[in-house]
């Protein structure tokens, strides 16, 4: 095993180097000798796990946090065959390694990042159960049963009884509350894994959660980023889809990948039984109450979903039309109107350049700073070398990126996004500069690290810019600043004293955590029992430390056994749904899944 | 550009022998020597165009066919930049390699095979025409339309409009009689294409062409035989996808491929108006007369859509239930009773097999000999090569797999598949005695050539067992031999005078050539004029001669200007409709076509 003497190999090629860390790393394992192996990191080192050792989406900083992961975890999980699945590259003095291995009762994937004094980034993420693989490619399913089957039901017969039955006759082991990209791609992760589980959806078809958003939404992510599980987009479907479109794909893909689905559901109460050790989920399926029972309940209601409406003096004597940014029907009503939109994130600019283009007369009231970078740029240097055309050709499938992306450190994530934004505020200077000119008040996050850093920090304070910034930059959007103070019949007071006069009143005033909807489903106890979610203990604005190093309470155990939480961008749900399920299906099939590390809660909302 | 002294390069490596054929015979069609282009194929060889050089779908053979070829049409193809796109490679004597080259107005693909004596076969294919290429990868379309625009429309409101107005305000280039996957397929190929297009199907939904069929039907063909154009199924897709789940799918992927498509539509007459250049289609869109006057009609109702009733005596005084196959409800009201099937192909064994599993008493009634190969081994030893599983892994992706089959010479292509029979006939030995035993007639076609060559000589005779013939072998099913004499009351009696009682009598008769539609729509005048669709003129049974080398009439100018036939199988669905919409292509865009040896007509049906 440590020959290496074959004189054609260079032993200080980035292949070589990577497989002689994985080797001795192996050993190390193998031995159970975890100060060796925690001596085969850096000083500074990062080891994120995927469910793969610890059971938990965790993040261990330093020698002594990857001695005590795997002191906790080494035993259980008995890892072996450590190895390279292709060569390994090099670049600015690291070498990067796609890595693979077993553990007990799983097949893993990784990536590894190793300096001269050792590992300084691993990740582990586990990628299928053995005895539990899914049914693709060569192991797909036959389809027709072949032979002469007495009394044979078809696909469609079984399909129908499935229906008929599940919620009914037959439980839900899991039950999925919200049917947008979150609950659709985890329900068909479910599905391929043969768990029974349920959809529930309160509009009338799936897709409609895109479709009744404002008219002229559109995708800000691109298309390569936004690819669900198992069938991508084609090559045809366009860099930004329109909303109505995303919202046929959403539908056509639950019915083609058999995702059991009730739409026009609404969940009015999930309790959970002790004894029974099971939920009491009580559904209003299209005005008939029906009662799950299921295991577990996984929230899937949007990190962005729980309307923050605000409480302004005189809103109940506003005249006008006035609803909160998620609740706007659209532009149509307002031509030849004055519309005040409160708010300078994504939704108000979005919602102000439509009212614009329907030749309303537009104020948005910037209360603090914003976060502003042009669609092109952020998908050229923000997001090009991971999720473009360029990657794609370059050999970055989705399945990679989403690794890659992975095994960046939320620690030091920062420290990877602020060049990048530095960049692009040096392409787009003009452009801030005529911003800034209008009055517009520019920010680039705590630290300057931009958009996505704020995305995972507090889901807010930022526009993709698709056309409004130049509305604001020319005076069509009229700017207005500071907070309301109170409304009249027909304006907006603002504390220094301005008045906007009003027909229309857009709170485009973001949302609150996920956990608010557990306070309505599950009650108040439970929901402070799980705290907030989403955010990584940043310590930024509106991301409250201590460090987590991972979004708080997503796609993982919380603090309520059996309550899960899932949502996030098209990409999150792609990516993410597969180690919520994977936890699911260790779950349903009674894998033991001692979790590591399971997060305290610092914050209620 | 003679130069090839570098030392390094192998003169005989199977990639200098390409590359020199392929920069010689460039430079012979630069010099437009016809005489020397033509002297670089071997004596026995075939080049195989799909419009190209001949605007026609052809094949020509020997040298003389290339010179004549090359005298009709390389002034006006000036094809340019012959060169490999890939490591060729060599077995067996013979050089292949894939190619790339342009056209006056297109880019091209294809395939050329080498042998020491000069080129053995060659394809060419057109892949894009210039300056009209699709907008994928990426050049894919940006989806939104930044900026702010006044009064802007979004893309559902458009597609509103769109459907509102086609076949209405806005006539269609082309209309497409027939959805089902062909017209499915050739839909989403021009709507890629900017062409005004409308397929029309009298069904209540895409996909009920298959939903509708008898129950137990799942696709004969292995799933990577059956992809669509732009979106292949997922991996988890089965190998033999149900009727059912086939029918969603068609659904789905018309409304995510924006494919202009009318339900409950059906045409009444098509005929073609001289003066206007343009048709005129009569057609009933569920209960609405509607007027359309297109450029261009395709015929896609189904190479096995026009049902072939027989005409016995008695058939009216007959008491039971009667049928063709392609009407037949499926088994659920035949328990108990005495089905009398007649035929002894595909349909035939599956509906024998559905009614025996719901305890029908059942007699299949063979009238000639059947050809019959288990799925089984047809996958492995018939398509395992171009369309697996095993395929995928070894890089022969769909487009690969399509035109290494399209390169095949039809004059020669029996001579690859009896081989591959003969080893069906080897493994399956005694699965083949044990029919002969009980009864049953085997063929394997009229030169042993085996199911796809019965399949493009008269696309019938043959049955894919997957488990009727086990019923068959062992009884369960009974056999009776020879033609049918007449029907009575309750029995159907056949010439040597055997009796079969009968409750229920289905025709499992086949189908008659697609211009028998043209004659119900066209009148027979122009039905007649089109000829015979389908079969190569192979002088084998059910396929008279003269040689022509191409299946009649598909894919390719016809007789009568402006109408096509589109079909097939989910292979030639997906792979011919990339010819036919590029020929409709080029002419919606006046781009010249003149079409090279236009195929006479020598059989009326």
């Amino acid at each position: 095993m440590t020959q290496l003497a074959d004189p054609g190999i260079d032993l200080d090629s980035p292949q070589a180097r990577a497989e002689r860390w994985l080797r001795d790393f192996q050993d190390a394992l193998d031995a159970r000798d975890i100060a060796a192996a925690a001596d085969m990191f850096a000083t500074d080192c990062y080891w994120r796990d995927l469910i793969a050792f610890t059971w938990n989406i965790t993040t261990v900083e330093g020698r002594e946090g990857v001695a005590e992961l795997l002191g906790a975890c080494l035993a259980t999980t008995a890892p072996s065959g450590f190895h390279a699945t292709e060569p390994a590259t090099e670049a600015d003095g690291v070498v990067e390694a796609w890595i693979t291995f077993e553990t007990a009762v799983g097949r893993g994937k990784g990536l590894l990042r190793l300096k001269d004094e050792g590992a300084w980034t691993l990740l582990t993420s586990l990628d299928e159960l053995k005895g539990h693989e899914e049914h693709q490619g060569a192991s797909r399913r036959l389809g027709v049963a072949h032979g002469a089957i007495a009394d044979r039901s078809t696909w469609a017969e079984e399909r129908e009884r499935e229906e008929a039955e599940l919620g009914y006759a037959v439980q839900p082991y899991v039950v999925v509350i919200g049917g947008g990209q979150g609950g659709i791609a985890l329900g068909a992760r479910l599905r391929q894994l043969d768990i029974p589980a349920l959809v529930l959806d309160k509009h009338d078809r799936p897709g409609d959660q895109w479709r009744k958003r404002y008219k002229s939404l559109c995708l800000h992510d691109p298309v390569w980023y936004d690819h669900l599980p198992y069938l991508p987009f084609p090559a045809n479907w366009p860099v930004f889809a329109p909303k109505d479109k995303i919202g046929d794909w959403l539908e056509m893909y639950t019915r083609v990948m058999e995702i059991p689905y009730w739409s026009k559901t609404t969940v009015t109460s999930a309790t959970w039984d002790e004894a029974a050790q099971e939920w009491t989920v009580i559904a209003d399926r299209d005005g008939e109450q029906v009662t799950l029972t299921p295991k577990h309940v996984v929230f899937a209601t949007g990190m962005s979903g729980k309307a923050r409406m605000p409480e302004f003096p005189g809103m109940d004597v506003f005249s006008g039309d006035q609803h909160h940014s998620s609740q706007h029907p659209g532009p149509e009503a307002y031509t030849g109107k004055k519309a005040v939109v409160i708010g300078s994130n994504n939704s108000a600019h979005d919602i102000c350049a439509a009212l614009w283009e329907h030749g309303a007369d537009v104020t948005m009231v910037q209360r603090t700073s914003t976060h502003i970078v042009k669609s092109d740029t952020l998908m050229d240097i923000g997001l090009g070398a991971l999720y473009s055309e360029e990657a794609v050709a370059n050999g970055v499938t989705t399945e990679k990126a989403d690794l890659i992306f992975a095994s960046l450190p939320y620690r030091i994530l920062h420290e990877f996004q602020i060049p990048l934004y530095d960049q692009m505020r040096e392409r787009d200077a003009d452009y801030y500069a005529r911003l800034e000119a209008a009055g517009f008040r520019l920010d680039w996050g705590d630290d300057g690290s931009g958009l996505f850093m704020k995305y995972l920090r507090r889901g807010s304070g930022y526009y993709i810019d698709v056309g409004a910034s130049e509305l604001v930059a020319n005076g069509d959007i009229k700017l207005a600043h500071g907070q309301v103070d109170h409304l009249t019949e027909d304006a907006v007071v603002l504390e220094d004293g301005t008045t906007l006069p009003a027909d229309l009143v857009v709170y485009a005033t973001g949302y609150n955590s996920m956990n608010g909807w557990v306070a309505d489903i599950c009650g108040q106890e439970m929901a402070d029992r799980v705290g907030k979610v989403w955010g990584l203990g940043s310590d930024t604005t509106k991301d409250p430390g201590p460090w987590e190093g991972e979004q708080r309470n997503m796609w993982k155990p919380t603090q309520v056994d059996n309550l899960w939480f899932h949502g996030g961008n098209l990409h999150q749900s792609r990516h993410y749904s597969q180690y919520l399920a994977l936890q699911l299906k260790a779950r349903y099939e009674g894998i033991p899944t001692p979790v590591y590390r399971l997060q305290p809660v610092h914050h209620l909302s």
